[in-house]
């Protein structure tokens, strides 16, 4: 079985990335490893936490994926190595992995054995010092066992993903969302989920945005050329949350135009006909 | 033949990237992949059909080119795949290959079997979903015509590329000139080509740059460092187009100080000694 | 031996960087090719200079460097070709290797055979015609010495890189210490280097960060979560450069809001006790 290392940084284009491959490389010279993205924003545990989440399944079986953004960094906290099915994921013990740990059956370890770490160590870089030589390690086949111990569920830090909270009504049902990030066209994610929307019944749900006394009311559609340009959409996007875009425009600088994004309220209504 | 995978996309540094890696490599752990660029400005199809028209001749025979710049995912638009010497093209049925297709012998099918797309298919990311598998099992020497039926001429959208007007006077001709795209050093693409000039003959040629009421009369050199630090010179670049650049210094910056760059024009201007 | 080609350039996220692998490939498709960085600010030779001096030891040995930040492509400058131990740099000869040159025993070449030059040669994109071809067929096993001369110390370019000034006082020694660069964190790196400060001593070592008539006093510390959030440290960095940051947050940012990043002091001050 060919093993990929995969990264995911909030590196931004700096030189930490290549400074992790050249760690990688120096120790397992055959192993491939894959970018899957360093934009993370500085310190968004959340952001990473769901993008992670979102993409791992679409790496192929052995993958190991190397997850930086590490904040405490140098003080205490351990580094997690988690396993399920034949993936594995090494990250501090941060929150990064929540969702991972959450809706999967993992193997939780820390980190114990300080062989395999990079000499001398730094403080502020254990992302290329010590997550990037466990995970060349680990490629080579290095049983976890004679790095890391398993820990007590107890014992891994969680982050709260806001839950889209209900309320019911008599002719209506709405689910009360928020920001969770937006990319590089603009186009926002929400933390409202494809479960809370029938595809079959689309036409009956539709987004409130609202921010200050500002409203804007918008239909729920499947892709961007179902609207006129510069028209704002809702959708379930590749990775099963809900976005909203403006067709070929930034949705993000249109709302950061009026306030900062979470300010805003993204609310799907659902209503009965 | 060793085969690789070649990516230009609009996705920035987004994990939308990551992702198609994951899904090329799930099907195809062996082959190559090569980011080409991703940073064409959002839903700019012109800027990517210069880009990759000036780019393919520099990879190996045999190389796949996956070109997602797709305004119009999700809707009835097909996806083509291009077929010329040893290369291979995926793209959008958007006009994206318009320079491959107009400037080369080519073969053009439009992919048909839904057999090799991800299971579920997305209605936003098709770069993921068909471009990318499609790429990974041609890879592996998959028939085409197992995936994709050929179509006519006339089928294919093609964009308009704006070509330089020409106008003689008796003791100059002016070829009138457009911004197409620029760099990340501020360098300025124009679509005046490398065909409308004589090397051997370049100081009876300059460019006359102007917007409003504002006009620059540039000279033509070879290279920057020919004028002094932020003085405005005009060049061929290294792929065949007259470009605008400021030693030392951004085009883009300077130019936008003043107007939209869309606003300007950049004449050629041959004078007869 | 398996054989790496390191790529850093200022090209950011343009798609030179992919046309350079092509060629590479095109030449040595067997040899693998890493990204140190791309970011390097436009033409920042001393910026490029540190990043890789700080960067090759983390590389394979045999790994070959190729380094284009070259505002004088095309004029009749040079292309240098460095070795030592095991590591080969490629670069124009205008300074971006002089730390590399200055603290190892190094060979120095300059590139003289133009047989394996990119035909058509362009004037303005040598990473590509010259400097990735050359590379390309040394990491298949070319002798330097079929593209290349020896040449004379006295004719290798350097640049100056500032060293902190002491000033030594009864009661305190003073580091003079200047802005290098920041990277994407907002984190401001130095020219202070980790030689002047002992760890075991770190209490009595602060930095007086001053601008106009604004000063701040800050404490050395080993990682960011030392102090609260959005408070000012100084730490000895992953690359042994004394640093500034904000603790999630960006101190580049906090200084610009003052005055231009250039105009700051950055001293290192050891009190006494």
């Amino acid at each position: 079985m060919k093993r990929f290392i995969v990264l995911l940084t909030d590196f931004g284009n700096d030189f930490y990335v290549g400074q992790m491959k050249g760690v990688i490389k120096n120790i397992n010279e055959k192993v491939e490893i894959i970018d899957l993205c360093h934009n993370i924003q500085p310190q968004n545990i959340l952001q990473a936490s769901v993008i992670i989440d979102s993409s791992y399944k679409f790496f192929p079986a052995g993958s190991i994926f190397v997850c930086v953004v590490d904040p405490g960094v140098g003080s205490k906290r351990d580094i997690l190595i988690v396993r399920f099915n034949k993936y594995i994921f090494i990250s501090p013990n941060n929150g990064l992995l929540t969702k991972i740990i959450q809706t999967n059956n993992v193997e939780v370890f820390k980190v114990v054995n300080t062989k395999y770490f990079l000499k001398p160590l730094s403080n502020t870089f254990h992302g290329r010092d010590i997550m990037s030589p466990i995970a060349a390690y680990l490629s080579k086949g290095l049983d976890i066992n004679k790095i890391a111990t398993k820990i007590d569920e107890s014992s891994i830090v969680k982050i709260d993903i806001p839950i889209p909270k209900k309320r019911f009504h008599k002719d209506y049902e709405v689910y009360i969302g928020k920001y969770l990030f937006h990319d590089s066209f603009g186009n926002i994610v929400t933390n409202l989920t494809d479960d809370l929307i029938r595809e079959s019944d689309l036409d009956n749900y539709f987004l409130k945005i609202s921010c200050k006394n500002k409203i804007w009311k918008i239909k729920m559609k499947k892709f961007y050329s179902e609207v006129r340009e510069k028209e704002i959409l809702g959708y379930v996007n590749s990775f099963g949350y809900i976005e909203v875009a403006v067709n070929k425009s930034s949705a993000y600088a249109l709302f950061t135009s009026v306030a900062p994004i979470t300010k805003f309220s993204f609310n799907l209504i659902y209503e009965k006909k």
